[in-house]
């Protein structure tokens, strides 16, 4: 998606440890034209997949997910990281281990809302690892839906998540893949 | 908001603690058709106010602030709820006490995304004893920023955070406030 590329070489920040900072357009201040476009992107991709869901998990992913929606008319559920009082007890659970923040967390959605009859489409702002979009896919399966696939805004191709899940021949779309990056590179995959 | 308060009354559960579960269509599941109606009635409610950007504080909040940037067509900013290595250092910082949680927490916003210049809309999807919210107004007095108003999905009118807040002076609109919840009864003000 030649709009977002060009927004991650503008204003994308290479930091230590692989951490490809975008928080001025796409998870903190969030750029919601870009959002639009992502959203409409995502429904170019996956239109004609029958999708009813969209799955994300919070917190940088429901803005993404939900333009997503709004293109699919469909609604959107985001996992949350923890269980809180204010949610159902009767819900599918993953553990996604998290390299940024160095723990493991739950990931949970209640299961009124995930169902057999469900044709979801995952969505995420980062594919790096895929340890959240697994966790994901984990909760999809958990429920007996049908996963129609994966979309990511930005896949960090060197980590190998976004690859490893393709392998196994899940559908994978990602709107820029990164294969290379260093203070002074940022290559995207043709 | 006739839709917001049809929705509440036909899926929204009461539960002990004073807790309202919306959570089939506002904070979990969400209706992101409903989404874009609250971004329009934000929008009418603070026309000419000259916003010109949305702060909202993760995770729930953000895809109703997204919807209502959308309309503004300017930015949304969101608050994160913990430090994190992906954020930069130059932060600006609020304590809230999260009832639901029992628990303090800091809200950060980076302080390049929140200027001086900025005209701010404040929106959540709950307001009860206005704890966030006022995080989210002490962020921007910190920039220098100007506090447009504070808009709210829904208000539970009896824990007095909304009227307080209005008492000093801030402009405070919610979608549906509600003033007497127990199990059987649920009434709007109106």
């Amino acid at each position: 998606m030649q709009l977002l590329k060009e927004k991650i070489l503008k204003y994308g920040k290479v930091f230590p440890g692989d951490i490809l900072k975008v928080d001025s357009f796409l998870n903190h201040q969030v750029d919601v034209r870009l959002l639009e476009e992502i959203g409409k992107e995502f429904f170019r991709l996956f239109a004609d997949c029958g999708v009813n869901k969209i799955l994300t998990i919070e917190a940088s992913g429901i803005g993404i997910a939900g333009f997503t929606a709004k293109e699919f008319d469909c609604p959107m559920l985001f996992a949350k990281k923890t269980q809180t009082k204010n949610i159902a007890n009767t819900v599918f659970t993953e553990k996604v281990m998290s390299y940024t923040h160095g723990k493991v967390y739950d990931i949970i959605v209640s299961k009124e809302f995930l169902l057999p009859t469900d044709r979801v489409l995952v969505i995420d702002d980062f594919l790096a690892n895929g340890e959240a979009m697994r966790g994901l896919i984990g909760l999809v399966r958990q429920a007996g839906a049908t996963l129609v696939g994966c979309g990511a805004v930005i896949e960090k191709g060197f980590q190998g998540g976004g690859d490893s899940l393709r392998k196994e021949g899940i559908r994978v779309e990602s709107l820029a893949i990164i294969d290379e990056m260093t203070d002074d590179t940022l290559a995207f995959r043709k």
